[in-house]
C-alpha cells in the first residue's frame, strides 16, 4: 500500500468553485492515513519546477472550509506546457518531498501533465499516482458530463443577460440593443447557457452567436432586425471567439490610439462584442451597448450554482478517495444519472483522452438557424445553473 | 385641499432600486385619499406627451411589492428634453385624466422636467403639485447626502473589483493586469466606490482614476509599475470620462474594421479601459484584461444594498407625503444624521437648484496624488455599499 506525502495544484484559468474542489481534496487527505502530509504548489506546475511548495496543513480548518465559498486560486496558478526537459527536475522535487499521491485541478493541459508526468515517473521507476480533478468555465472537457466551474459561470452569465434584458426593454427609448459577450474561444456552452435567461418570448437574449457556426453579417443584422420590429429592441450574446468562415475572428480590427500606434485585433483590446456593435450602429444607425466582463464570469462567489459547488467540492474528495486506492493516469468525471429530477454520480475518465480532445456544442444543442439554442440544450443545462431569480412584470393596462 | 389623480414616471438611466422608489410612490397613493388614482407614464415624459399612461390600480398589490426587487424601470424610461411647445400638450394631458399630483423619478434633467412643468401649469392657472425623486448610481446630484440606487451600484462595482482582484493575485504567473470601467462620465463616485474592496494593502484596487482629475500617462504608467513591483499585478479602476489634461477622453481612438470602415471614440465603441490596456501592453509588453459591464451595475437585483433600497423606497413615499400637504417643486433628499453608526433621515431640496447643478466628488474625498480616495470617501461609501463579503486567505506557510 502506498504511502507518503500529496501535493495539489491548480491549473490555467479559475472557476469560481475551483477552490471548492481544493477543500475537497485537502479535507479528504486529512482523512486518509496512506496521506502524511498534503503540500500545495504556488502557480501550479511552474511553481513546483521552482520547489514553491506550501504546506496545507498549516492551514486552519476553517481556512480550509473557507476554501468552499472563496474565489480565485487559492494556491496561485498559471499556463505552462511542460518540457522534455523539465521531467528530471519535477522526479527531483518529488523525491525530496516524497510525495506519492499527485493532484491537479484543472483543464485539457493540466490533465496533460498529470497524464506525462505521471509516465515519466512510473518509466524512473517512481511510485506515484497521479488523479486530476476536472475544472473549466468554459465546459468544453472531454469525457465527462460537465465541468466543475461551468454551472457558476453559466449563472453569472444568465443572471446578467437577465438583469440586462430587463433594463434593456425598458430603456429602448434610449438604447436599442445590448450585447453580452462570453468567455469561451472555441466552445459556446456559456453563451448559449444565457438562454436561460429568457421566460417569455420578448426575453433576452434574442440571438446567441456560438463559436461553433461561422458568423454570417448579414443574417446577423436580419435577426437584429426581426428582433427589434418585434420588440422595440435586440438582445445579442456571443462567444469571443466567434469567426467569419475564412476563419477571420469577428474581433478582428485595427486600432489607432493618438500617439498613432496602430494594433491589430486581440493585442489592441478589441472584441467581438464591440465590433458586433459598430455593425449594428452603421447598418441602423442605433444606439446600443456592449458588456465585456472577461474573467468576472470566472470568480462570482456570490453567484454560485450550488449543485457546481457541491460537485466541485465531491470532484476534489474522490481524486483523494482513488488515489489511496492505487488507482492512477485518470480524471474524475461527472456522470449524469438523472435528468429530471436532476442527479448525479462519480466516475473516471482516462487522463490521456481528456488531453487529446476538447468537447465543442453537439448539433443537437444548437438550433438549426445556428443563432440559438434547442430546448435540448436548456434541460441539459438548468440544473447545472440552478434556479434564476424571478423579477415581477408589470400587466401595464391603458388607461382609456 | 388638493384632490385628483396622480402620475408617477420613470426618467434616464435606471439604477437597481429605481423600482423600489416606484413601489413606495404607489403604495403611499394607495394609502392617501386624496389620491383617487394613481397612473403610470410609459416611457417617461415622452410616453406622457403621447398620452401614454396605464392605470397602476390594475396592478395587484404582491406585483407592486415585487417591484422592490425588481431591476430596470418597470414604466419604461426615455432620455427627453422638454421643448417649449410641448407645455401645451403637456397640460392638456394633465387635465384629460385631471392628475393633480404629479411625480417623477430620475435625475438632473427629470428635475428639471418636473421644475419646468410645475411652473408652467402654476402660471396656466392649473393646480398640481410636481415633487422629484432623486435617482442615478452617477451619485451627482446636488442637495442630497447621496442620491437612491448610488448604493447598490457601488456595491456591484466594489464585489466585482474584489472578486477579479483575487483572481488577478492568483493570476500573476499569466496576467499581470486588470482594468475594470465603472459608469459615471463626469463623476467617479462609483470608480471610487470600488477602494471599498480594499482589506489589507495588496488588495484591489492599486489605482482608482477620476474624472475630477487630468489623465497623466506617465504618472499612471510609473504607478501601475510600483504596484507591479510591489505584488507581481495590478489592479486599475477607471471613470469611464476621464480625460486628458486638454479635455481628449482617454477612450478616443481611431477603429478601423475588416470592411475598413473608420470611426472615432465612442461611436466606435472604443473605452476608456480599452486604451488604459493597450498602454500598459505597450510600455511594458505584460497581458491583462480589462472589464466593460456598462449598464450591468445599475441593474443588478442581486447585489443590491440594503439600505440603498430602503432608502429608495422611503424616497419614493415621502414624495407622495410631501404632496398631498401641497408642497411643490421640491425633491426629496436624503439627510446624513449620523456617521457611524450611519442614520439617516429625509429632507428637500429644490428641484430649480437640483436641476442646475451637479455634484463632482469633493476634494477632500480624493487623495492629493489624483489615484486614489482618501479615508474620508471610504467613511462617506461603506454604510451606503453595505458590509462585502469576506473571504479566506491562505496563509501560505513554505515548506522547509
Amino acid at each position: 500500500m502506498l504511502k507518503g506525502n500529496a501535493v495539489v495544484g491548480q491549473g490555467g484559468g479559475p472557476t469560481a468553485v475551483i477552490n471548492a474542489s481544493l477543500c475537497g481534496v485537502i479535507e479528504a487527505c486529512r482523512e486518509q492515513s496512506q496521506v502524511a502530509r498534503c503540500l500545495g504548489m504556488r502557480f501550479g506546475i511552474e511553481g513546483f519546477l521552482e520547489d514553491r511548495l506550501i504546506d496545507m496543513d498549516a492551514e486552519a480548518p476553517e481556512t480550509i472550509a473557507g476554501l468552499k465559498t472563496t474565489p480565485g486560486s487559492a494556491l496561485g496558478s498559471c499556463r505552462y506546457k511542460l518540457r522534455d526537459t523539465d521531467f528530471p527536475r519535477l522526479l527531483e522535487v518529488l523525491r525530496r518531498h516524497d510525495i506519492r499521491f499527485f493532484f491537479y485541478i484543472g483543464g485539457n493541459d493540466t490533465m496533460d501533465t498529470i497524464h506525462r508526468l505521471e509516465g515519466y515517473c512510473r518509466a524512473q521507476g517512481y511510485e506515484m499516482v497521479g488523479v486530476g480533478v476536472p475544472k473549466t468555465v468554459d465546459n468544453d472537457l472531454f469525457g465527462t458530463d460537465h465541468t466543475p466551474g461551468f454551472g457558476s459561470a453559466a449563472r453569472y452569465v444568465a443572471i446578467s443577460v437577465k438583469q440586462a434584458g430587463i433594463l434593456a426593454r425598458d430603456m429602448q427609448r434610449v438604447d436599442q440593443f445590448v450585447i453580452f459577450q462570453t468567455v469561451g474561444r472555441s466552445a459556446g456552452w456559456l453563451a448559449a447557457a444565457s438562454a436561460l435567461a429568457k421566460t417569455a418570448e420578448e426575453d433576452a437574449p434574442h440571438i446567441i452567436l456560438l463559436p461553433e457556426r461561422p458568423f454570417d453579417r448579414e443574417r446577423f443584422l436580419t435577426d437584429v432586425e426581426r428582433a427589434h420590429d418585434r420588440y422595440g429592441w435586440c438582445s445579442v450574446v456571443c462567444g469571443e471567439g466567434i469567426t467569419y468562415p475564412d476563419g477571420t475572428p469577428v474581433s478582428a480590427a485595427q486600432v489607432t490610439d493618438r500617439f498613432s500606434n496602430v494594433e491589430f485585433g486581440a493585442m489592441g483590446g478589441t472584441s467581438a462584442a464591440m465590433m458586433l456593435h459598430r455593425m449594428i450602429g452603421n447598418a441602423f444607425g442605433r444606439r446600443g451597448e456592449f458588456q465585456v466582463c472577461e474573467s468576472l464570469q470566472m470568480c462570482a462567489a456570490d453567484r454560485v450554482s450550488e449543485t457546481d459547488r457541491e460537485e466541485a467540492y465531491a470532484c476534489g474528495r474522490r481524486a483523494v478517495e482513488l488515489a489511496v486506492q492505487g488507482i492512477t493516469g485518470k480524471m474524475v468525471a461527472l456522470r449524469r444519472t438523472s435528468g429530471d429530477p436532476y442527479r448525479w454520480s462519480l466516475d473516471t475518465a482516462e487522463l490521456s483522452e481528456v488531453a487529446a480532445r476538447a468537447k465543442p456544442m453537439p448539433d443537437e444543442f444548437i438550433h438549426p438557424d445556428g443563432n440559438f439554442v434547442t430546448e435540448a440544450f436548456l434541460q441539459y443545462a438548468r440544473p447545472l445553473v440552478g434556479p434564476l431569480p424571478d423579477y415581477i412584470r408589470l400587466t401595464g393596462k391603458p388607461v382609456a
